[in-house]
């Protein structure tokens, strides 16, 4: 039996950024887009050009992908003609292969909130349709408040998709604007509208999660005959997020009832980069993954102690719904650390440590990570404080030198000009080869400006190492990322530290505790031992 | 035409409790079973008594319940009658009206986990369940990996559920064990099992959240006839949780489709402490609340779009799906440099401050904010900020107290015993009504464990602020986020920290600067300003 395809539009760039709280640079954009493309969703819309200096900077520059790189707008406005519409000029001009235009197709928001005559909005959206069409763009129509406006004037909301699908439109996309229609609702009004005479092969879905059902209500709209969904990595989005192609991508793919009969662009060497790919999206927002998420939370595959943990070593399936490693995730069974010996090894082996099976230090090494997790370390995104983890473990990490001790005072009073300012200053006690040197430095930087404690610290620190000097001399810090793992008042920093060296090397290296200071003085300690390895 | 009842049986005390890291105290358990019943739940599941101490101790002194308390075990083991089966005396020895068993009916769990014939399963869940009945309890019989099995083996499937039945079960209840059945075989199974001859009105639906579909699972299971759902308050579980009943709750009670059908035992009173109930349990689990869940996150309502923000202005049906009061939560237009001078003084009202339209206050302050974001400010999720600016701009923030100068110490050494041991101090200056004090504190918690300099700063801002030392007492950070808003060596650093008082209020303020130190001081001075301006 043919499989039918399944086309996947994902619009973490512009729905997803409509997030409380999110703004994507252009740097980030550039990357999340190159994910998305290796995960092999078939389209990526990048933002609205013009609506935003982001976006349109986006556009002007943005990665290749196989992917179709897709702009957003909205339809021309009344009073003018599609031509002289200046803001569908400024999405026209990013010249993208494809166009998605959202336009009205409830009355009501017809007639309240644009002002216009019904018939005026239709002749809107039939416009600005064939004038993408003309211009030799795949056009896509986002149609608003579809499923609320089917029930307020059906007849009317089959009117604006017809004007779509008559101008040419390749998808008409039926939204749930505000996330509050139920699945079986779409399912029922998906199929109204195919018998309205527009083919499912031509109908996408595009759903949010006010009612926690943006998955189960896309793939209802598939079920009706909808074969294109519009969602997001790991549900991101305004409000509860839109439809998370996280959940839905391994649902197509691993669910029989589905991958019997429907195949997507996603390869299942791709899927397994599914988890990386959601971690991705967190790293770049800085937020805390989901434990919870399905397929890619940390918890998905956790098994609490008990009954399920010991029939879960006999058979995996007993209390597995799919195989964690088919999304790049992994099984968490507590006091088994068998399954995790072998995947160390490779890690070590990656660190050009080789590690003979059955070494006892590999037990420890999992024990020393595992207590650490346990504690805020994350080793997934410091792969070289890993390596000097277990360096110190194989007893192979070299003592370059000792920090015996540092203070740093962070002082905020006024000046002479009667301005509050602040200064940093940090002392570093260093003990190398028998010898204490004592480093003092400030956390002023070369226009002036205070740039606080740890850059006071990393200075003193870096000042006077001694022979090792001249191996830190190119060593820089590229980025610095803080997490507080634990909320409340009991708050833990993580701190990570993206070093990189005249040589074009990168490494990051993590820091744990209470106190950020310390926090980042410690992966800052990490990022010299492991230069002073490779350079030492 | 009469609506027909839909049970709701709450399992956060005990499926609940599988989730990794969770580990209710009898405290904790009594209070969520007290909420739980103030929300309207039909039953209450409070845990496996005899299994584990704290279960049975919540047994022992379980508060009065309007809900049907019950509790929780397995089906007697095979080779001894269900009299003298202890684990199963166990759980009747909590003398609770209701009783729920899990059991098998999946035959390859049955010989594979269970190690005994088809057969004996089947006597042993009739069996188990007379015996309940004849003790005069009301039973219930959870059937465990029932769609599975009913996948592999429809008939034994059916069977166990038909043992259960003859027994006398009250409720049958079908549980999606793994997570992975999707909601249109939850349907279609369902169906069958009716058709099998067992009503609809006794059978319940257990669903798991492994496709993030729980919640549109269980409600499949409603239209095809099932009358009882099992969940958890914010979908708390093992692996990626159980089925939400803060979302299926207002879902249920709030969509025509279903309302028009269905009635639980929540009243419309009742639900609008939906977000409250939602948000008791993250504070006792001491976790930061999704902002972004269906109904009762922070962000749930929360507009940011600048074409929704307007035209909820305008009427917010627009882009709502229902009055966030109805659940107890609250619409959000976050401040944005997109926002316009009419959303200004929506947001402005809201804080109690009414600025005329075309004050020249009003382009100040969205002046001011945009100056603002541009240095990494963000009014979206720090609204007491937003309120303090806005406030200043428009000459209506009392100087409560002044900080003159603080300086902190961080310093790292080596301890009596050897051991690396870090401290802070910190020294505030304030003046209040002319008067200076200066106050000293230092960063050990009561453990005596390092806190970090932000926390010893505080603590010594908090020591003596004179007159408005009573207001601030019963103040408390609940959450401290930071994130580098620029990377690499001119990274800038923001700091949003969530605080709460006595009273229930919660409220975010945010600081920025290069020095972590002083980005936390800033928005930590705006927390007890904004205190100090609602209480003060």
């Amino acid at each position: 039996m043919t499989r039918e395809r399944i086309y996947l539009y994902d619009t973490t760039l512009r729905d997803g950024q409509q997030t409380q709280g999110v703004q994507f640079s252009t740097l980030e954009k550039q990357a999340i887009a190159r994910t998305l493309d290796k995960l092999g969703v078939d389209y990526i819309e990048g933002g609205w050009p013009g609506a935003n200096p982001t976006d349109s900077a986006f556009f002007e520059d943005a990665p290749e992908t196989r992917a179709i790189m897709t702009a957003f707008g909205m339809t021309k406005r009344a009073g003018r003609s599609a031509e002289n519409d200046e803001v569908l000029a400024g999405v026209l001009n990013a010249g993208t292969r494809a166009v998605c235009l959202v336009g009205k197709t409830h009355d009501f928001h017809v007639e309240t909130a644009l002002g216009i005559s019904l018939d005026e909005n239709v002749e809107n959206i039939e416009r600005s349709i064939a004038h993408l069409v003309a211009q030799g763009r795949e056009a896509l129509f986002d149609a608003e408040h579809f499923f609320d406006g089917y029930k307020a004037n059906a007849p009317y909301a089959l009117d604006c998709l017809n004007a779509a699908y008559r101008a040419g439109a390749r998808w008409i996309v039926l939204c749930d604007t505000n996330g509050g229609t139920q699945p079986g609702e779409i399912h029922d009004i998906t199929r109204a509208v195919i018998a309205a005479g527009i083919p499912g092969a031509r109908l996408g879905i595009h759903t949010h999660n006010d009612t926690e059902q943006a998955v189960a209500g896309s793939l209802a709209a598939i079920e009706a005959g909808a074969r294109q969904i519009q969602g997001t990595l790991n549900g991101l989005g305004e409000r509860c997020g839109n439809a998370n192609l996280t959940s839905i991508i391994p649902t197509l793919m691993l669910k029989e009832v589905y991958a019997s009969r429907f195949e997507t662009g996603v390869t299942a060497e791709a899927l397994e980069g599914l988890t990386h790919a959601s971690q991705m999206l967190d790293d770049i927002l800085n937020r805390v993954p989901r434990r919870q998420a399905a397929y890619v939370g940390a918890s998905a595959f956790a098994h609490k102690a008990g009954l399920h943990a010991s029939a879960i070593l006999k058979d995996p399936s007993t209390y597995e719904h799919i195989d964690p490693a088919a999304v790049g995730n992994a099984r968490i069974v507590p006091m088994s650390n068998q399954a995790g010996q072998s995947n160390l090894r490779r890690r070590l082996a990656e660190a050009g440590l080789k590690v003979e099976a059955g070494d006892p230090a590999l037990a420890r090494i999992l024990e020393e990570v595992k207590t650490r997790e346990d504690r805020g370390y994350t080793y997934d995104s410091a792969q070289a404080s890993f390596e000097l983890l277990a360096r110190a473990e194989l007893g192979q990490m070299p003592a370059f030198f000792e920090v015996k001790r540092y203070k740093v005072t962070v002082e905020r009073r006024k000046n002479k000009y009667d301005q509050m300012v602040s200064l940093s200053e940090a002392v570093v006690v260093v003990k190398i080869d028998g010898e204490k040197t004592l480093s003092v430095s400030e956390s002023m930087d070369e226009h002036g400006s205070d740039r606080g404690p740890v850059n006071a610290l990393a200075k003193a620190l870096a000042k006077d190492l001694g022979r090792y000097q001249s191996a830190i001399d190119d060593m820089r810090l590229v980025d610095f990322k803080v997490r507080i793992t634990q909320g409340g008042t009991e708050a833990v920093t993580r701190v990570i530290i993206d070093s990189a060296d005249g040589q074009g090397r990168r490494w990051s290296t993590v820091g744990v505790s209470p106190n950020i200071v310390d926090a980042s003085f410690e992966a800052l300690l990490d990022a010299i031992n492991w230069k002073l390895l490779r350079d030492g």
